[in-house]
């Protein structure tokens, strides 16, 4: 699935359902997982239930697996979301491919928010913009690959890399913290190419969880 | 899989295996997931090479989910375990069934290590034993349903069951967490019960990834 | 500080205050630690602010450790909050003294949530359960005793101790484990002897950082 | 404590020392507090236990809160240490100062770890890599500037600022995390940079708690 204009995010594995909520729900009353559905009308307000209440835990029994390509500027706002497994290419051991994120429209600072963005309508902005990012990131990128060929090691040539460069990572999640990644990543308030990603991982998310996927936007979608 | 007189440990979801550990370990490589492989013998050697530099985070993108019955007493040393998701039975929401955990083998402080304890081989002794925690347990039981039938809300009446009742719970758990706890609950000091689940959980674990798991037998099992 | 019959919970250590979490909180916009606050008035506001929008980080830059003496269900309740470390005394490494929580008021299945309990006004009622739970108590106890006495081993022996057992640990947590905390623990369907406990936190977190306490009290207390 | 050519870090709040370890292991014998210690000698003596057999909970009922100062690409490193608590400095929130980390000695890809360095012994050498990465680095600043001054959102500008651009950010950990960050950052395969962050708060961490120190240093040091 493309994000931006080199990235991607793909879900690679995953483990539990809305019925591994509903089972792990149950067992609080004893009831074994043979016994977990109530059918899927029953189900539902079940888990509208928990999502209500907070009731975090039962969310906790799945796992999603994602490979993603993002820019290191949006790789650093998602790994600090702990509760969850990072591995990450690593600029000591690899050489970095000339791969950066340059955005084609300009943002300026936004009127309401000053600390966000919004789009302006200036095709001419938009080209001066994408056209700078890219000379200066290829720059850049120059000055690293002759670092390299001056026999300088890869985790001190790698110090001129800019914050668009892309690089790539597993990242392994449950589903409770899948949803507060959605809940800060998918607000108004998330950088644009952030939200991007989010908003792809909320696609599969509702593919593989869609009684979960419907209780969250219902309860937990716009929650504070 | 039985465990003790009335307990079990069942694993009711899984994802991952010896691969996910190998492609996300060699996504600092840059390599993509279709490409993680290297053949049977790369691939062990990589794993063996993680455990014992003590290399963590690849064996997080794995997930098992465990159904265990087990006396609270064990629960209570199981579920000091942070890394990992629990949902347990309430004695709040559920009324207990009468089920103890009756050990039928005695066991003395231990010669060497006070704080643990070992078998005499003495049938009179196990016999005598079995009688009296079966008979207290019977009767701490009678006095619960009592309460309950004098109108003792159920929060207030499971005060006087004892620490031998059976309860039930979901655990989901990643493998390095599971390797932690196996580390732990595995070793000559724990107590015999818990140990009885954790040689259960390693059947299981070693069956689901077997590379990882003689990596660990090499490199972790009697690391300190 | 004195809770239920026989407990406590006393603070015996602390660290940060709301002065730490309007430092961390600054550094965003690259204040120094010197010059983080702006006055009362200001710092309360960004209190506010950070607690109304769910910016959780700020407040984890402090620690509180507490050394709780509580009944074994009560313990049980508490270490399944992960977000924290726990020391506690072990069955298996010394001898329990016959201490037991003894409920001296009767109470029923509340008639609305009939998971819940409510208080009844009958203290002859009151009277026959703080008997009968003294009586099944002190029994288990002298079982406990006898099997010791018989040589049977302490990990062993505490199988039949019931669960109204006091035992004893330390807790030690951040600002916002502990709001989380108080949030699941002074709520209407916690478990009244939790409660308790909960409480006493309460005025303990009121008196080490009130600006935090207040935002708190404004904006988390009666949230979902 | 001044860190690199720029850089620091400082110990701005500390909670809990070495009777904190001492006391909280205690407590599963059923000590209180006041009686925790045995004498300097017998809680040098439990202490080491503690580290040898990997008893680690003890030595979470303490906290150290950092203020650091850092290149960017050592943050990345810093913040994939998921237990413990960043507050960062944002650059959607405010603007960078010019100031980036600028290594004054050339290091080649090391004979024996090819993904490690090594330094050479040539000032002519050391005085071109410095020249050429202040250049680079300031050209990059200067594109920076030049995007906002062209009316450009700072969550945007940022793309093209180099990975060795200085940042701060508060670190809050308790002394099992910070241990482990010091056996994994003091470690020879760390990066030259880092340790001497990590080289910097080991100092700390031995003024603060002299007894876990040198117990660690004894058997964590150099631990797998």
């Amino acid at each position: 699935m493309d994000v931006l204009d080199k990235g991607f995010v793909n879900l690679v594995n995953f483990m539990g359902d809305d019925l591994a909520v509903v089972a792990s729900a149950r067992v609080s009353n004893g009831i074994t997982l043979e016994e977990a559905s109530k059918g899927q009308e029953n189900d539902q307000k079940l888990i509208n239930y928990l999502m209500k209440h907070r009731h975090g835990t039962p969310f906790e029994h799945t796992a999603f697996t994602f490979f993603v390509k993002a820019p290191i500027f949006i790789a650093r706002e998602w790994m600090r979301h702990r509760v969850g497994s990072f591995n990450e290419q690593s600029g000591r051991y690899t050489e970095f491919d000339p791969e950066f994120y340059v955005p084609d429209r300009f943002r300026q600072p936004a009127e309401i928010n000053k600390q966000g963005s919004e789009f302006i309508n200036d095709p001419h902005a938009d080209k001066w913009l994408q056209t700078h990012i890219e000379t200066i990131s290829l720059n850049s990128f120059d000055s690293y690959k002759f670092l390299l060929n001056r026999g300088v090691a890869r985790e001190l040539a790698r110090l001129v890399l800019p914050l668009n460069m892309y690089t790539q990572y597993y990242w392994t999640v449950n589903a409770r913290a899948l949803m507060n990644f959605l809940n800060l990543r998918c607000g108004e308030d998330a950088q644009w190419e952030i939200r991007q990603y989010a908003e792809a991982i909320k696609e599969m998310f509702e593919e593989k969880m869609p009684m979960t996927f419907w209780a969250w936007k219902e309860n937990g979608y716009l929650a504070p």
